[in-house]
């Protein structure tokens, strides 16, 4: 016996012929055989190999509970926008998806329409609005609605050192389907670049640049979940997303207005951005379809 | 924009254009390319993203300077072997290579020839020895040869409590190329399987054995190292090394023997074994002219 090329790769593919399931052999098979054309083709060296383990060490190493250094790099190799596409294909007419992201955190805040979620975070005052529509344009009451997104710096509250949630609540939409609530206009941000995926980015002589946007993550029972951003029309990042994902469809446009009465009552003696975009579901079935 | 199949990779590919140099932008943009290609090839679900990202962040967390979890990964998925297999060329006659493995320690003690270093490990003693030689079959006189193993019970020092080293250690060649040492006979040891490889092995329907193996290392100035293991003839788990590491021209005959007084002229009180097995390099030029 001696395992080299192509008798190695069959005889790894074989090792799993007992899978516990099919569908684990299939993917097990299929990354082994991918992983080793890889090997080949580059003829990757024992050094790289060493490097390759130590970067994977440290990306280990550095995700904790509030960083997430494996979804980054999932995001930054284009993985997680090819794997959204893969599972979330959408009717014409519903809001597209794109990457998670590794910000999101359970329990955030519950709020009420129209409150203001960014307890203190600085920015620029900006509502955020719009309904909860299925495919027919009838709003979809009761909907949860979950959002998050970084201030004005560029951070996410679990970036900080902070006591409380910042950018981050869930409501749910009233009877028109409306959902709207206060957080600061967000601003193009660098992904954290301090770690292995930040070495991976330099080394690729590529930047840590994501364009402005705010995520959605919105649920209603009977329909296909949506997990999405909101993105500023004309930011300077909208065609180098460090994550690829930015979608036409998902840009909007945020509009400044000066101190005075917001559209919801609200008065401000500072100006603030307004921006409206209706997130549109397809229906479990709807998406069976497809 | 919106980036999917095709487009998604080729964009991702092309954001690697501005490389710091060409063999990074040549390793980084087939990673992509084959991550994509098993991705879409399978049709990747995001719960099956979700199970990658939390695989891959506990074996960073099982990761500890003693342990290493993503060697083992590399190991039982043939990347270990299939690396070595493309880095390692050896001419005819040379002693071929196999993995690594995740239990090298660097500065193992240094003994001289027919020195014990077994240090106290469970087992029956064991003399190892030969020569280092080079490709004519001429002593190498000088060569570093570190060695380590496991012990009766399958483990390596460095996976149990200890103050110092067991069956681990290194010396030099005399002048006769000769090397020597006691330790203990080895016997076939699972992989740690208490981590998340084991539950890969456990998905995949795999054991987590490995034959019975001493590891070299030997190094020499204008030899190319050599890293590779002596298997013991008669493993029942030489035919499903759960990392894939035989070579048949890399299996030797331990040999056991009653009480009395051994080769070297050491007087043992309990049965021992002898092995024997000559570790022949290839000079670095022999070695390029592959
Ligand atoms: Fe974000
Ligand atoms: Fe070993």
């Amino acid at each position: 016996m001696d395992l080299a090329g192509d008798e190695l790769t069959d005889a790894v593919v074989a090792s799993f012929d007992g899978s516990k399931d099919e569908r684990t052999k299939t993917v097990l098979s299929a990354l082994v055989r991918h992983l080793h054309e890889f090997a080949r083709e580059v003829e990757l060296t024992e050094e790289e190999w060493f490097t390759g383990i130590d970067f994977l060490t440290r990306t280990g190493h550095t995700s904790t509970g509030t960083r997430q250094e494996f979804v980054l790099l999932s995001d930054v190799l284009g993985l997680s926008m090819l794997t959204v596409g893969l599972g979330n294909k959408k009717p014409a007419g519903a809001t597209q998806s794109t990457v998670f992201g590794p910000f999101f955190v359970e329990g955030s805040p519950e709020i009420k329409l129209g409150d203001d979620l960014s307890n203190g975070a600085p920015g620029q005052p900006c509502l955020v609005s719009g309904r909860v529509l299925d495919l027919q344009g009838k709003p979809i009451a009761g909907a949860l609605v979950e959002t998050w997104q970084a201030d004005e710096d560029g951070f996410y509250d679990v970036q900080k050192n902070l006591d409380g949630p910042q950018n981050r609540g869930h409501l749910t939409t009233d009877a028109d389907g409306n959902y709207s609530f206060w957080a600061v206009r967000p601003v193009a941000y660098p992904i954290p670049d301090d770690g292995p995926v930040g070495e991976l980015l330099r080394a690729g002589g590529r930047g840590p640049m994501r364009p402005a946007h705010i995520h959605f993550m919105v649920t209603a029972p009977g329909f296909s979940r949506l997990i999405t951003h909101v993105f500023a029309a004309g930011d300077e990042h909208l065609h180098d997303d460090a994550v690829f994902g930015v979608k036409d469809s998902l840009i909007a446009e945020f509009t400044e207005h000066p101190a005075g009465t917001a559209p919801d009552g609200r008065v401000l003696d500072q100006p603030y951005s307004t921006v409206q975009y209706d997130l549109v579901l397809a229906t479990d079935e709807e998406t069976r379809a497809l």
